[in-house]
C-alpha cells in the first residue's frame, strides 16, 4: 500500500493533498504517513509471529518524536546509537528494557546513563569496549547486559559507504576473534553475556549475504555452547533495502523467514531485528517548491527551495531519489531538468536529468525521503531546517516546527 | 605565521595549549585563532591597497558570530547567500551597505528583507531572478542595486562538487548571454545596474582559470560600455585555496595582483572579492579525543569522539585533512590508523592510513578545519554540535556553546 497516491492529478499523503500541507506549513517540509509507518512495522511483527522476538526500530533513520511515538505505541523496541537517541526514545515514553545500544564509540557518560535507566542490552563492538563497560558497571555496582557485535566478513553489494560487515570495517569484532572475545567477556564480573549481534550494511536488496552472515553467527553460537556459553538473544541487525527507483528488495516477511529457517523457533533464541529505513523510508516525502527555472549552456536547471542541507543523500551517496510533481501540469512541455538546491556549491543537487513539466512556483516531492533525510540535515548556508508533518488519514499534525532564524545562533557569542 | 605550533611537544593555538582548551570546553571542539583570522583578512586588504575595493568575507565558510564580529571590527564587508546569513552579519553590527547577496535561488522574502535593510548589491544569477527582484523592489517602491553573475565557462581544476564556473553549472548567466541580460536589466525600472560578478569555484590552487575568467569579464565590460552601460563595480568572487596537505596555493597578494594587472587602478572600478576559506580555513582546528582503539582484520581503527556530523568534508569531498596529536607520545609505537567517528556508517571517517602513535584518551586535532567545518555540521545520530572557541593570544573565549540534548528535539511534538 503506497500512502502517496494521486487523486485528480494531485499527489496526496493518505487523505490529505500535499498542496494543503504546503499551504499550512510552507516548504521545504517533510511529510510522513502514519499508516505507512504502522504498516511496515506491523509487517515485521507479523513476520516474526510465533517466535520470541523484539523489533527494535533504528532511531538514526528518523528520530522525530512524532515518528518514535507512533512506533512506541505499537510496542516497538528501539536501536539507539548515542545517548541523544536514548533520551529521544525515553522522551516518548519508551521502556528502557526495550532499548538496545549499538555503536562503535560509546563514551563513558553514555554507558553510565544507559546503565542507570536499565536498557535491555549493549552491543559491544571491541575488546576495549568490554573493559570500559565492565569498569563503568563496576563503579555503579551494576551488571551490564551485553551482546558482542560480530563482523562476519560478508559483502552485501551495497554502496561502500553503507556496507558495514566487511573485514576491513570499523564495526564489530572479527568472527575469527569471536570465541576469544566471548571468553574474555565471560570472565568480567560486571558484564552479563546475553547475546550476539551482527549488522552487515544498509539498503540491502538481496538476502544472500544476510543468509551467509547468519550461518557464521550460528557456527559461533554452536562453538560457544560447547564451551558452556549459552546465549539467549540473537540480534541480526537491520539493513533491509527499500525501493527508490526499480530495486526489488525482499519483503520483511522474506527477510524474517530466512532468519527463522536458519535458527528456528525451537532454538529458543529471542530474535532481535533493527529495521530503520525499511520502516520509515517509503513512509515519507520531502515537499519543496520550484523557485527559479534557468537555462545554462545545454542544461536546464530547476532551483528548488530544498537543498543539500535538507537532504544530503544524493550528494553524499550519489543516491537516486524519485522527484515528482505535486500537481500534474498540462500545457507545459516536459523536458529534462537538473533539480538543484539554492546552496552555493555544485554539490547541491537533488536529481539530475529528470523529465518534468515545470513552471516556477510548482510544488515537487522527493519520494522515499523518510529515512536519512531530516536526520542528516544541517544548517549549512544558515538555512533553518525544514518542518516535519505527520499525516493520519484526513488529518495532518506538525511534529517539528520549522526552525526560526534566531535559534540558529542561539548560544553564540562575540568576543568581549 | 601558523598560529598552531608546538611547545615542548604540545600543540598550542597562539599562547593557549589545546590541552587546556579541551579541559575547559570538552571535545569535540572547534578552535579558531583570532590572529590568524585577522592576518589573512589584512593580507587581502593590503593586497588591494590603493585600489577602491571591498573585501567581502564569504559567511558560508564559517558564520559563527564570534568570527564575524572579529572581521566586522576590521572593516570587512560580507558575502551572504541567504537571509539567515544576512541576519547573522546584522547581528554583529555589520552595516548593510557592506553586504553583497549572492546565490542562485533567492526567495522573495529574502529579497524583501535585503531591500528593507539596504544592502550594497544583489548578485543576480538568472533572467528569471531579474524579473522577480524588479517586481519585489517595485512593490516596495525601491530600486535594487544589482550585479549580474556571469558564468565564464572556465575549468578551475578542482573537485567537481566545488567547481562553479563551467558552462553546465547551475550558477550565473552564461557569458554568451551576458550582453542580452544586461540590456534586459537596464530596461527594468526598479533595478540599478551597478556591477558584474563572477565566481569560478572553490579551493583553487592555480590562477590560470581565474585570469581567464577575468579576461572574459573585461571583454563583456567593454562590450557593455559600447552600449552605454557603464558599471562601477566588479566582483571577482572568492575561491582561493589553502594548504591542506602539500598544495601551494597563490597568496592573496598574487591573487589580487592578477586582478589589478587585468583591470588596473585607473579603470575606476570598485573591486569586490569574496574570500571565505582563504580567510578562515587555516585559522581553525577540530579538537577531538580518541575513544577506542581497535583492530579489524588488517586495519587498525582509532574511533574518535568527532564524527561526520561534526566534519563532513572527508566523506563528502574525499577531502584529505591532516590529523595530528595534541601531545606527542613517546614509548608508543606509531602505526597506520584509520581515524573514524562513532557514527553508525562506514562513511564516517576523518582520515585513512594516518601514521600516529596513539593511546585511548589521547587528544587529536584535525588541521585547517576552520572553513566548511562547523558550518556544515549536523545532528545526525542525535549528536549535539560541537563547541566553538576563539583563542586570542593567551586567552580563550567560548563563541558557541556545545548544544544540549533537549535542545535537539525542541519544537518536536507527538501526535495527540
Amino acid at each position: 500500500m503506497d500512502p502517496f497516491l494521486r487523486r485528480d492529478g494531485i499527489l496526496f499523503a493518505e487523505d490529505v493533498s500535499l498542496e494543503e500541507v504546503a499551504l499550512c506549513y510552507g516548504t521545504p517540509c517533510y511529510v510522513y504517513s502514519r499508516a505507512a509507518l504502522e504498516g511496515r512495522f506491523r509487517a515485521y511483527q507479523e513476520a516474526l509471529q510465533g517466535q520470541k522476538h523484539l523489533v527494535c526500530y533504528a532511531v538514526k533513520a528518523n528520530g522525530n518524536l512524532g515518528v518514535l511515538d507512533i512506533l512506541c505505541r505499537m510496542g516497538a523496541g528501539f536501536d539507539v546509537v548515542s545517548i541523544g537517541e536514548l533520551e529521544r526514545v525515553l522522551a516518548v515514553g519508551a521502556k528502557a528494557e526495550k532499548v538496545i545500544f549499538t555503536g562503535t564509540g560509546k563514551r563513558e557518560d553514555e554507558m553510565r546513563r544507559a546503565l542507570e535507566v536499565g536498557i535491555r542490552c549493549f552491543s559491544v563492538e571491541s575488546e576495549s569496549e568490554l573493559y570500559r563497560l565492565n569498569a563503568v558497571a563496576k563503579s555503579m555496582g551494576k551488571k551490564a547486559p551485553i551482546a558482542l557485535r560480530i563482523n562476519p566478513d560478508v559483502n552485501p553489494q551495497t554502496h561502500p559507504y553503507i556496507a558495514t560487515g566487511l573485514k576491513d570495517s570499523k564495526f564489530g569484532i572479527p568472527a575469527a576473534r569471536g570465541l576469544e572475545a566471548y571468553r574474555l567477556a565471560r570472565g568480567m564480573d560486571f558484564l552479563e553475556v546475553v547475546g550476539m549481534d551482527c549488522h552487515i550494511g544498509s539498503q540491502l536488496t538481496e538476502l544472500d549475504a544476510f543468509g551467509e552472515a547468519l550461518l557464521r553467527l550460528k557456527e559461533l553460537l554452536e562453538a560457544l555452547a560447547l564451551e558452556g556459553i549459552h546465549l539467549r538473544m540473537v540480534d541480526v541487525g537491520g539493513g533491509l533495502g527499500i525501493r527508490y527507483r526499480d530495486e526489488e528488495p525482499p519483503s520483511p516477511d522474506a527477510h524474517m523467514s530466512l532468519l527463522k529457517s536458519v535458527f528456528g523457533v525451537s532454538s529458543g533464541y529471542e530474535m532481535v531485528v533493527e529495521p530503520g529505513r525499511a520502516i520509515v523510508g517509503n513512509a515519507g516525502v520531502l515537499l519543496m517548491r520550484v523557485e527559479v527555472l534557468k537555462q545554462a549552456d545545454a542544461l536546464y536547471f530547476a532551483v528548488v527551495d530544498a537543498g543539500m542541507n535538507d537532504l544530503i543523500r544524493p550528494a553524499l551517496y550519489e543516491a537516486w531519489m524519485d522527484i515528482v510533481p505535486v500537481r500534474e501540469r498540462e500545457g507545459v512541455e516536459a523536458r529534462l531538468w537538473e533539480v538543484v538546491g539554492p546552496i552555493c556549491e555544485s554539490t547541491d543537487f537533488l536529481g539530475k536529468g529528470r523529465r518534468l513539466a515545470l513552471q516556477e512556483g510548482d510544488l515537487l516531492a522527493v519520494c522515499s525521503a523518510g529515512a536519512y533525510g531530516f536526520s542528516m540535515s544541517s544548517n549549512y548556508n544558515t538555512r533553518p531546517r525544514a518542518a516535519e508533518v505527520v499525516v493520519d488519514k484526513g488529518r495532518h499534525f506538525l511534529v517539528r516546527e520549522r526552525e526560526s532564524l534566531p535559534k540558529l545562533w542561539e548560544g553564540e557569542y562575540r568576543l568581549p
